[in-house]
């Protein structure tokens, strides 16, 4: 502590921070910049309101008087951590379909059974807004118990103008009362509903005309995102909607290259996407255009993990060729079982071979810059909002052990919102 | 409830439960039979001192006089969990090459550092037998706090005669102090230690004419293990040291063909041993044998993730020749990263291809019989003792939802010993 400063004011102070993971520095971190982190041995960490006013070492802290103290006890602390893909906007749940599928049925009976995104999408569009939004919520409870202090979440399982609408207006609603920050993505081009299959061109024209001008003067999502992919959205269709979308003042996002090339990389690239997402088939040419572009590559290898896809993105190529990668749970009703970042960390670390640096920037800094939060979020430095979670132990490897209980706190705008592993507030 | 007769006493009883996976039945289940369980639904389980007095449906429920109740709020109830394999019992930790692996470092490399199994046999021999014993107790209560009310603890880190015993008897210790049944495995022939190297042979006739019958002697394991693998233990060093040990009383396991085949299945099956554990490189002819001598499979998913060995043992064919299939975590300083066997569940759903109603039987009732406590451990009936877990939801598959804390109270010798996710009494 720095003597002889008159204390400054904080509302939270956390003492006796074994370690700091504060990440400080420019986002996105690229290439060899993602291992390259500064811990801080014997740290302070304060907010004021939602912000940060100091994240340091002890030593060089000024006098503070806080409201509240937290004794960390040694720990680490981190970052709250940044989940830039979800799709936890939807009704109904498939789990019995899951559980067949573990039993041995294929993906075309279940489809017969009306299983699928199909049955997903009855019960959203069924779903008064208050029944989403307090799904919405419950799934945040779940993220928040892990960590997650920021959420990207799609609409996508509505699939006409209204359920979309109201799907993105349950993400407004949710966002609204729940500690976690939402960044809501418009992702009607999710998959062609039923009544389209007949003549999918009408299902885009809808989108071109109708839904994204309508949810942009709404005002209710940041970003569009496609499904490009070989009998989801061609290149060509994903490349309109975008384009109209961007027209529209959204960001923009790509699912990309997941079962196999399409050149979806390579779109996002092209057309200064944020983000592509998945890239488990991405071309090394897609990803030189990606690192070209500053497209940042968002990685769900939990998705690939629940859905037995037998491979992973190639991370440690993007990684070398430049590309800021960023990890994500893909959280969803059909396979995205898992709400856990640290278990997307673990995934990545032990099945892609990202360093456990690398985990940690993936699923906070460089995952914030994808959002085009990285402002806010990501990252631990006085000014930015005062997200973080303390650890049990000093050990940033504890948060790749599945099944420790490796967080004991979780801080969201500066208040305590789980202790000990339970929700509290 | 039965009306009619006077009420029994009971000291807990859990009312209220969705659905009770009691697995009642047979130990173990074989092929088909895995996946074939007796859900019951709207259920309670009673039990008396350390026993269940009843599991079963509320309907055929005779009157209780509970002194403690517990609602469990219409969620699944299933049985505590038995870990088959672990290797807690060692001081120091290895954490640091782990995260030298992850970000490039080979073993040649930490090796070379004095890393690996080396590190903690040094740290296991200069340890006292308290130090052992509350490193043991300690990650006993992050396994209770996964569900898990069993567990198989193997000695192997001393490697010495002194340093073996001393490891047994902090197992012994650890196991009087702690809610977990604990069941010891006396591995000395874990690896070839140091100072043996340059004469394997001199090490052998210490296992066997002094550590076997010492350990047996002081009544330390009940049973002997051998890791048996090229540049460990070869087939006929195996063969010597565990005919030794049946000899002297221990029931068998085997580490076998997890890096390569060297027959170590074929081995398990001649010898009568309960169990062969790893068999990533099992032999279809091994396969058949275990079947025939009715040896159970040890499957431990979470090494071969955590170890990145790229395949996994392959558990379809086992079942599909009849072996009883168990799971268990490999709990060890090196690799074996994960106290849980929900996640060990986890990776053999969706890495091995189990179906959820496997992977539980696999988890609970297989692994007990491996262990020979099937009489007292792995299923729910009336005479077993009072281990279970009562999980948040009625769904089983949030046992496999990593991060979702599917985990509500475990009970172990009917005692309340976790609540809300923490440890209690």
């Amino acid at each position: 502590m720095i003597r002889g400063q008159p204390p400054r004011t904080a509302d939270l102070v956390v003492r006796n921070i074994g370690r700091l993971a504060s990440l400080a520095g420019p986002a996105p971190r690229l290439g060899p910049a993602m291992r390259d982190l500064a811990f801080v041995d014997d740290a302070v960490l304060a907010s004021k309101g939602s912000r940060i006013v100091y994240a340091g070492p002890a030593g060089d802290c000024p006098p503070l008087e806080a409201k509240r103290e937290l004794d960390a006890g040694g720990a680490m602390v981190v970052p709250g951590f940044v989940d830039a893909h979800t799709h936890i906007a939807f009704a109904g749940d498939r789990d019995e379909e899951i559980v067949r599928r573990l039993a041995g049925a294929s993906y075309k009976q279940i489809a017969a059974d009306g299983g699928g995104i199909v049955r997903s999408v009855t019960a959203t569009r069924a779903a008064p807004v208050e029944a989403l939004e307090r799904g919405i919520r419950a799934r945040l409870d779940e993220m928040l118990l892990q960590g997650t202090t920021t959420v990207e979440v799609k609409s996508g399982y509505g699939l006409e103008t209204a359920a979309e609408i109201r799907s993105l207006e349950a993400i407004r609603g949710a966002s609204a009362r729940h500690p976690v920050q939402v960044v809501p993505t418009f992702l009607g081009a999710h998959e062609v509903p039923v009544e389209h299959r007949g003549n999918r061109g009408a299902y885009v024209d809808l989108l071109v005309e109708e839904m994204i001008p309508e949810v942009a003067r709404r005002g209710l999502a940041r970003f569009c995102d496609v499904f490009c992919e070989d009998g989801v959205f061609s290149v060509d269709e994903s490349r309109r909607i975008l384009e109209t979308a961007r027209a529209h003042g959204f960001a923009l996002r790509v699912h990309a290259d997941e079962l196999g090339w399409t050149g979806g990389a390579e779109l996002a690239a092209a057309l200064g996407a944020r983000s592509a997402d998945h890239l488990l088939f991405a071309s090394e040419a897609g990803i030189a255009a990606m690192a070209r572009a500053g497209c940042v590559a968002t990685l769900l290898p939990s998705a690939a993990f629940y859905l037995r896809l037998g491979r992973f993105a190639p991370a440690r190529a993007m990684i070398d060729a430049g590309v800021a990668v960023a990890l994500a749970t893909d959280a969803n009703p059909g396979g995205g079982l898992s709400p856990s970042l640290p278990f997307a960390m673990t995934i990545g670390c032990f099945a892609m071979g990202l360093s456990l640096e690398e985990a940690l920037v993936a699923a906070t800094l460089n995952a914030a810059y994808s959002l085009d939060v990285h402002r806010d979020a990501g990252s631990l430095e006085a000014g930015k909002r005062a997200d973080f979670v303390v650890l049990r132990s000093a050990r940033l490897l504890d948060l790749v052990r599945v099944g420790v209980g490796a967080i004991r706190t979780v801080v969201a705008s500066g208040r305590v919102v789980v202790e000990s592993g339970q929700r509290v507030e």
